[in-house]
């Protein structure tokens, strides 16, 4: 027995559930496993490892579905931009500069223990197309003990990349994507923290041929898949076009939609997509925040979950202007209910939005727990035995005015007003990983 | 002379238009007013009082147009509840509570250095029905330096009331309002500072007499007037059936629609009630926050402010859960990005959303400054010779990551990214009244 926290629990087992466990003792194994999970007894427990302060509270750890690490630097910018010229001026000049390792090492050493600090125990990064800086992550993952999957960016077509920065060709794309694959598991430590992650951008970024290797080196290693999907109008269009089927089919004619495949954004999915998503167990990185920029409408997230989509949530750093995962829980509840109403006052009530599309604050801590997990196959999510310790801690005390009545009106201030200050502690596998300072 | 700070300003004279000056020395007199703002000799100028650090900004401080301060408590929570039960079952309650003078000291102590320390250099404050715990608000701003108006609710309607929160009667609310005025307006330091206003809750909480009696008031005092307005389908709808007119003709009649009246949130405005408005000089505080769960729809700001009509920013703590401004600003141009966009993925793309309606940062910061102040009629909102000295330092280094190319992006960033954490010193009327700790 490694680690013994004698804290009260707040988790999601569901959505619109949420489970409060008052004055547990939960025991971690020394890989990182909860091995028990029982009320406090005074009388027979030693004296826990770990006592929570009074008025904090244990939390599962927060999964970040969507980051685009290479993007750090301009978090919070440029959204005033159309796509395009967000992408080919603003963005993929940023990527470009990742040719740097050193620039990569500096911008890494900040976002991640930042990302650990703001209670982010597992992120799911897009990386840039060059290969020390996407292995340079995995390597700052590691040794702040963040769990992540990591994937090398491959994008090679003439048309939906710059000159600058894309892949010459599909086939040395599809090469130093394997390379990348085979040097983070070669990680020491990588084995049950890091994982790579295929990464084909999007389809407008790839020509066939890349699509295709990429597919089969899914097919081959049995590595996860990320990309984004249906995630705007113009998108959505650009592959009814290309292809004459919607972006979920194209993907899945290339072997793209598999088990835990992650498909970013999916605002556009129709019933259709989404059934074939749940067929393959694929699912969504629900980005509230970036789609209020670049998604053109609201993902319905109820509508999804509830037809037993996979769905997460997701910073998509940084096209979401806001790192928190916490802060995009309550936007996924702003623009929900933003989604229920519609927006145009001119319009008569029921003209105006889309009925029974409104989430609370514990649907949307399950994507950002369970549902993450689920989407991406791990056992973390929630404090349960059997799962891995993966969990942080937060300072009631912060989020003032004085503590309320009851857990549930308790849990909505935490998820509407906890910062990264909040957050006191982080384990990760059972490990400490709290960032100093 | 009484102060002399040297510093960056970055402000906005226009909706859309950033202006920074860089190295500036501004004078300010003891009056608290600005009387020179010029580029900085080095050979020349004395040593300043105060420097600003290297990598920190100057910005005019922050104007809330829109509190409920005895709802501070509850900040952040029962936004899952609709209207009527969040205000008879949660609200109401709450408010009820600040009968106790003792327990609304304690909150005042609380929330006037929380929001002065998120860069609230003015607050226009809804009290309570309750004449001491409203002057004891009033007090607390002039302790701690906050610009401020304070109103003591009125609200008497048998059936927009509950029995055990309400004046008895119109006459008595009457009584108790022009009491509060006085009892305002005759502390020690409020001349300059602190402003009483006149504040009926809104028409279904306000008999015909209450109204008829407020708006004498009004008329025969001078004293500003703050109420709602036009602010979902229900209030709307709800003084179209009394009255047979909107919301702002109902009020004009009454004689509560005047030179710089605060009409909160104001979503369901016609054309023709916002051309009423702009004659008058009233204008509207608008809070994109609290209009995503109370408002049914978007206030559309960019026409509004284009129409000529007065804007302010307000955070309406607590039917909005984030007090900061700042944070306010960011989410007024997220609230408009989805009104231009619209919400239902299922709807054709012109069908969507309204047109013309984004805004940028800039305006959404126009609104927090300039916008509030003449909304308010206050000498502030800019760093110019002639305003009152009301200013915030905002720390760059905290909006990591490295600082940016522009000046542009950098504001962008500032308005997306800065916590309370960022502001490291706050003026009021050239008083430094930075919170401790």
């Amino acid at each position: 027995m490694t680690l013994t926290v004698r804290a009260t629990i707040l988790q999601t087992p569901e959505p619109g559930r949420l489970e409060v466990k008052e004055d547990q003792l939960i025991s971690v194994d020394d890989h990182g496993q909860i091995v028990t999970v029982a009320p406090f007894d005074t009388a027979n427990d030693r004296s826990p490892d770990v006592v929570l302060p009074a008025n904090s509270v244990l939390l599962p750890g927060l999964i970040d579905t969507h980051v685009h690490a290479p993007q750090w630097p301009q978090l919070g910018t440029g959204l005033d931009l159309p796509l395009d010229q967000w992408l080919f001026e603003y963005t993929f000049p940023m990527e470009a500069r990742f040719a740097d390792l050193g620039f990569a090492r500096n911008v890494w050493r900040d976002m991640v223990p930042t990302l650990l600090g703001a209670g982010t125990t597992t992120a799911v990064y897009y990386g840039s197309i060059h290969e020390p800086a996407t292995v340079a992550l995995a390597e700052a993952c590691i040794e702040h003990g963040q769990r992540a999957f990591v994937g090398r960016v491959a994008m090679d077509h003439p048309e939906g990349t710059p000159e600058w920065y894309r892949d010459p060709d599909a086939s040395s794309a599809i090469d130093a994507t394997l390379r990348s694959v085979q040097a983070i598991e070669a990680l020491s430590g990588a084995e049950t923290l890091v994982r790579p992650i295929l990464t084909p951008r999007f389809i407008p970024a790839c020509t066939d041929a890349l699509l295709t290797g990429i597919g089969e080196l899914a097919e081959a290693t049995g590595t996860l898949v990320q990309t984004h999907c249906s995630e705007n109008d113009w998108e959505h269009n650009y592959v009814l076009d290309r292809f004459g089927v919607s972006d979920t089919h194209a993907l899945e004619q290339f072997g793209l939609v598999n088990d835990h495949t992650v498909l970013a954004h999916g605002v556009f999915l129709g019933i259709d997509d989404r059934q074939t998503l749940i067929g393959r167990g694929a699912g969504v990185a629900h980005c509230p925040l970036s789609n209020a920029y670049f998604g053109d409408a609201v993902f319905p997230a109820r509508q999804s979950i509830e037809m037993g989509l996979r769905v997460g949530l997701g910073t998509d750093i940084a096209g979401g202007p806001d790192h928190s995962i916490l802060h995009n829980c309550a936007q996924a509840v702003n623009s929900s209910r933003v989604l229920q109403d519609g927006v145009d006052p001119s319009l008569a009530r029921d003209d105006r939005g889309r009925p029974d599309s409104r989430i609370d604050v514990t649907t949307a801590f399950w994507m950002a727990t369970v549902g993450g997990a689920e989407l991406l196959g791990l056992p973390v999510g929630l404090i349960e035995v059997g799962r891995a310790f993966d969990a942080i801690v937060i300072d009631l005390e912060s989020i003032r005015w004085p503590h309320i009545d009851d857990w549930d009106r308790t849990f909505e201030k935490v998820i509407r007003r906890a910062s990264d200050a909040a957050i006191q502690q982080v384990w990760v596998d059972g490990r400490d990983v709290t960032p100093l300072g």
